[in-house]
């Protein structure tokens, strides 16, 4: 392997993959990377088992060479020490080179450097997935519906089918759901051409959507994903994305959502928000996080925290409208900021069915979001 | 007391005397911060026994009013919940009262803070220092001072005299000294109107400086510094900084700067860094650090580390100027680049006496500023 290559491509595409990058060390060659050239170009693979990430460094793009070939090859390289040195190389140009025992030479400027690389052979080979049923949805939306539930997983390893985030699609409506026992947050979206795609308990690990989040571009770019039996692949641009779907059956969550509410409050989202932030820093002193809310007979409604040792807070928020019985509720006011943090709509719905019962949150101008929040159970 | 008050320099104020609000809880009313109002304004005091801070909110500033004062008084409140509630009130005037018991009112807005204050009579009195002799000099020029030297302290509290750095004041040359047994840093400046006062092994805490350089505003403002006996006062505007002087006698440092070199090299500094931290990647990950540097014939100077299992890192560097004998030397790169990180001079002298001997860096339009780090003792 022999070739010159231009340093911010390489960097970029060392970006992407760099998130697979495995730090345990049960398996030594996953701390690497694998560079594959070809006269096309280079690939790079990462790997941590759980998440592999794919990156294709064109030999040319726009008429650009970014790769000159002089002999294909591969190698794996240890990752964190190359990772950090390609960023810090003097000259927009690298010259690699991989002689004997892949031991690996690399310069740039006046910089020489001599990496001690490992078998290519001794790299996991990456499941192959057999691209019949894709669906492709903006980047800009896949982002959007794993923030807006992403944060109601379970961080429980007890319980891991709940660390993920559960995905179904049938007839165009793709849904996620994510709950941790405490709270529940649901976001669908219609997609236009799915007819002929349909899957149900897909479970995929929030920490893998996270990062799977960043390494997609924030231009406005299709994103294609394969569902395969226990593999999904993700395909962005240049990057391919594989990751694992979680073993189990996810919960029925159908039943805690109720059908029928018994008071209905309109709020604007972020005079809430910043009203229950305020009773939020004096109900965490307490460590229990509880926040009360009550409706006021000129029909406004009261939220306010206390604590033994330092006060309390009480405010009046405005009801923009306000339908059915008086209410009186306690709730953990940490999993009520999660949800308004997300929430996009101007304006929002909360809906409840009685003091024991679920609390529904619903934004005004997301029809096809739904979040609930189990109440806290108090005696007063 | 009863005031309303501006909610920006309420939290501006509270940003400054925050920095000494004690989190250990051995002196309860050191986790509150003092409100004192006359009619003259509001005074705010934190303290955590080794700083206290206090700063004034006058009622008037610029004839904008900033304060209207009912009632004069005092109270203690507990600054964690205080800090965080106050930046988050809805409206830009905060309506404060205290009652029975130390109670303490808090409106803005429609948010009503209701918190329980400690005997303002608990909170420890602030040492009175003799404003005899006053040293100003221009905040910039200080912060810099402290930047460019408080990285060589040590961190080990078994020997408490090096954690802080020494100031001399003589025939108006104001140095700065700290070590860590390991390198030196130095650096002096000419004060003008100084020649009535001098001193000697005044020794603070570099913790304490670092605090005290986050309140120094950017503005080019003068900062007056008053020693005292065990107590040092700084006035920066409306604030006021109190921290007590180290106990112990700070070492010689005078013997281990060399008078005469065997070796001088004129590098510029940023490639110098470049070079260095990318030799420095590579020796972090043999825990040791250590770079090498050696002089070669065509006249430059090189840079190399290894490590057995990862590889090499080898390159040359220009020398502006060269005098004296060949040299080879190893060191620990990371004390190479904390001195890097603060020069500011383009070109540095790097001048050597020897294999074993102290390596001295002198920024070239730093004449007041010297750095000096005791070589690797390597056998080959």
């Amino acid at each position: 392997m022999k070739i010159s290559i231009l340093k911010n491509e390489l960097n970029e595409s060392i970006g992407h993959v760099s998130k697979a990058i495995s730090s345990r060390t049960t398996i030594p060659i996953l701390t690497g990377i694998k560079f594959e050239v070809s006269h096309q170009g280079v690939t790079l693979t990462a790997s941590d088992t759980d998440i592999s990430i794919q990156s294709f460094i064109p030999a040319e793009d726009d008429s650009q060479t970014i790769v000159k070939v002089e002999q294909p090859g591969s190698v794996v390289l240890p990752a964190k020490f190359f990772v950090e040195i390609i960023k810090k190389l003097p000259s927009k140009e690298i010259h690699m080179e991989v002689k004997e025992g892949f031991q690996t030479y690399i310069s740039s400027g006046s910089t020489e450097i001599q990496i001690v690389g490992l078998d290519p052979e001794e790299f996991p080979v990456l499941p192959s997935i057999e691209e019949n049923d894709t669906v492709s949805l903006p980047g800009d939306l896949l982002k959007n519906m794993i923030k807006q539930t992403a944060f109601s997983i379970s961080t429980q390893e007890t319980t891991p089918i709940l660390t993920g985030i559960l995905w179904n699609l049938s007839d165009n409506e793709f849904k996620f759901t994510a709950t941790d026992r405490h709270r529940l947050a649901t976001r669908a979206a219609h997609l236009e051409g799915t007819e002929s795609v349909q899957f149900a308990n897909v479970v995929i690990a929030g920490k893998t959507l996270n990062e799977l989040s960043k390494i997609i571009p924030d231009q406005n770019m299709l994103v294609d994903i394969v569902v395969a039996d226990n593999q999904v692949l993700f395909k962005i641009d240049k990057v391919l994305f594989y990751t694992r779907i979680l073993d189990g059956i996810y919960p029925d969550t159908s039943r805690i959502i109720p059908t029928a509410y018994k008071t209905e409050l309109t709020l604007d989202t972020k005079k809430l928000s910043e009203s229950i932030d305020r009773a939020y820093l004096l109900s965490r002193e307490e460590k229990t996080n509880i926040v009360r809310m009550q409706t006021l007979e000129n029909g406004d409604v009261e939220i306010s925290s206390s604590s033994s040792e330092l006060g309390k807070v009480r405010e009046e928020l405005e009801v923009i409208d306000f339908k059915g019985e008086p209410l009186k509720i306690s709730f953990n006011s940490k999993y009520m900021l999660d949800v308004l943090k997300v929430v996009e709509s101007e304006q929002l719905v909360i809906a409840f069915t009685g003091m024991m019962s679920p609390i529904i949150l619903k934004p005004l101008d997301e029809s096809r979001s739904l979040y609930v929040i189990l109440p806290y159970r108090t005696t007063n």
